[in-house]
């Protein structure tokens, strides 16, 4: 079986509290591998360590198990849970770390608060079996004395409901899908700026209204024409499907987000060419 | 046994020496498990070192070996040492990156020049063996040629005591303790500036002089009055205490260090609130 | 046998990238011990990737596999390619990223272009057998869906004619050597500035000119005289051969490139000193 470990943490990389919280699952399972996905979350940023293990989770292998803690709510009422899926398990904070991983169990809308229920097939527990926590826990850092030993036992084979109570649901941040328009547009939002500065939309490919030679892309201003497939295939802004299956916004050998000031939360508008065939 | 290294450098992520440190153990180790801790730490800032080691070696597995590589007087005369203690190993330049890690084990001042002696149950040995080392030894990086290899042969279960002498004492950072003034307030100093902003204090809980309800800090100009359990307890700036048991400074959702300018190095004072009860 | 896999890219630490490829390499390879090199690399500048994996693939295990990726024709017609060295498997683009390593195995030069043939004893492959890879393969992340799980199917054993024809030639980047004057004096470059702010040039030791007493160098308008064996040698600006065996500029506990005002790519010239005898 499977001993992977992923973690993703807004922790960076300058202090050593991911070294603690890895201390804290290698003293559990000496043969854990850990994978870091990233650490440089901003600090609280939930959304954007939702969108980060929602983009990785799928390329695992079956049984690991992921790590997701951004926790301002550490120390409080806040409750610690599993999410356990067919395919993985997922430690979190009950705070909408797992808003997208939610979503692609295929969970259902709860009620009125944001509340989630897990799709067929996978199942969410709260975590308050203190026997598997670190003693003393400390009320700061329950990334090393909670969550860290829990993943660390998860992937040595104990199953989730050893570890607390099922959830019926968990939170999920508000559903943030494009919008399709009257006249036959769909608005979307940049969900995510990356390295190179491409701006990945939160428009998958499926969604798109129109065919890439007749689609047209407006964000900050600028209009794009046609869906390339790769980053070299035009000079200049292109619009093209990125390796999340979302529309994707990018320079070629440039940085997008730079040349044309957009950041994360900005519209972008998909439509049809002016003049192309109905 | 445990066959964890970690790795605590100042070589940064953009270069290609903590990789050759890596493939040096690897080569000696395959079987290993690399950590690191950071390799962020300022160049040649001893003091930085030895605080993050210092925060993190308690985490880790019985029999881990500790790699701790800030060495600015590398190739010259300082000594390359390890010091064994019944939980790990630690491999380092003689320059202080071990101090507090030294304390820990229980040490005693020596002299007056700033040597201290590991405490019971520890013991230091130089590392003069050159059979372990990787050869040819290059004069400018002796983290891949020696300390990495020589962590390596550890981690297999070489003694101490096959790398060269024992040595009574090793070099330790001056002692960076709270001050009690005659008039019962501790003042101490800020030791660490985390990710979130949060200010570290040279103070253990346990050294605190009044209890948390009337406990009244100052730094920079502000008064905080009573120790809050976690960071979500009150708006504003709080006082608590922090997953490493010192006293620590914090903002609810903000970065103290910026919204108090407060930098390592500064002041804080502790003492009872004025009108609380004798 | 080594299951070493090393990963140099320009994919950064925010995003989820290279958490992806290592997915998918651990997908293929649960055993892979895998070792980042770098992945802050500045995008597409494969130059620089070059110099990186070209600094470190020696240190590792015999058998190790070698990953590249700074890819800023994914998609297109360039080849995918494996370079299978008597040390080493290296899987990257065809555009250059192995240039140091090639040059490491003897390259012959080939033709007006920049191509080159690897060395006796090393072959190159071009990567086309689809069976490998991850599916479907996105058009703009191979390095997930191609060169991860090649690298993966490499570490378990598989020979590097089971990816794709042999390629007689690889993509080499210009060749970067130092040239001798007429005066007897050598111009080189800085090829590398470190964390540290050291001077790296791409002129080896045993190509220096002149005995390490009467060498005197120029660089941005300063004159260092003589050679140094250690960072600590000297005060101020000193001239050392650098772990990688390179002419090395350095002040001691100090930026050199901030202090001299010197950036990749800048002259340094070698020479005798003035006065010092023929």
């Amino acid at each position: 079986m499977s001993a992977v470990i992923t973690l993703t943490t807004d922790f960076g990389l300058g202090d050593g509290y991911v070294a603690a919280m890895k201390g804290a699952i290698l003293t559990v399972n000496p043969q854990a591998t850990l994978v870091d996905v990233a650490h440089t979350v901003e600090p609280q940023n939930i959304a954007q360590a939702a969108f980060l293990i929602g983009t990785v989770h799928r390329h695992f292998p079956q049984g690991s198990v992921h790590l997701v803690v951004v926790d301002p709510g550490v120390g409080t009422q806040r409750q610690a849970t599993i999410l356990a899926t067919p395919e993985a398990a997922f430690v979190a904070p009950d705070n909408g770390c797992l808003s997208q991983v939610l979503e692609d169990t295929g969970a259902r809308p709860c009620d009125g608060d944001g509340r989630r229920a897990p799709g067929t097939g996978s199942a969410a527990f709260a975590i308050t079996n203190q026997r598997f926590f670190r003693q003393p826990v400390s009320a700061t850092f329950h990334g090393r004395d909670v969550f860290a030993p829990v993943a660390a036992h998860l992937s040595l084979g104990r199953r989730p409901d050893e570890f607390g109570q099922p959830l019926a649901t968990l939170q999920a941040l508000p559903p943030d899908q494009p919008q399709l328009t009257e006249d036959g547009r769909l608005v979307g939002r940049i969900v995510h700026v990356d390295t190179f500065g491409n701006l990945i939309s939160n428009i998958p490919a499926g969604d798109l209204p129109v065919d890439g030679q007749t689609l047209s892309v407006d964000i900050a201003g600028h209009t794009i024409h046609g869906l390339s497939g790769t980053y070299s295939d035009a000079s200049g802004t292109l619009a093209l499907v990125g390796s999340s299956g979302h529309l994707e916004i990018a320079v070629n050998n440039g940085n997008a987000s730079h040349l044309l000031g957009v950041a994360t939360g900005d519209a972008i508008r998909i439509g049809k060419m002016k003049g192309a065939k109905q």
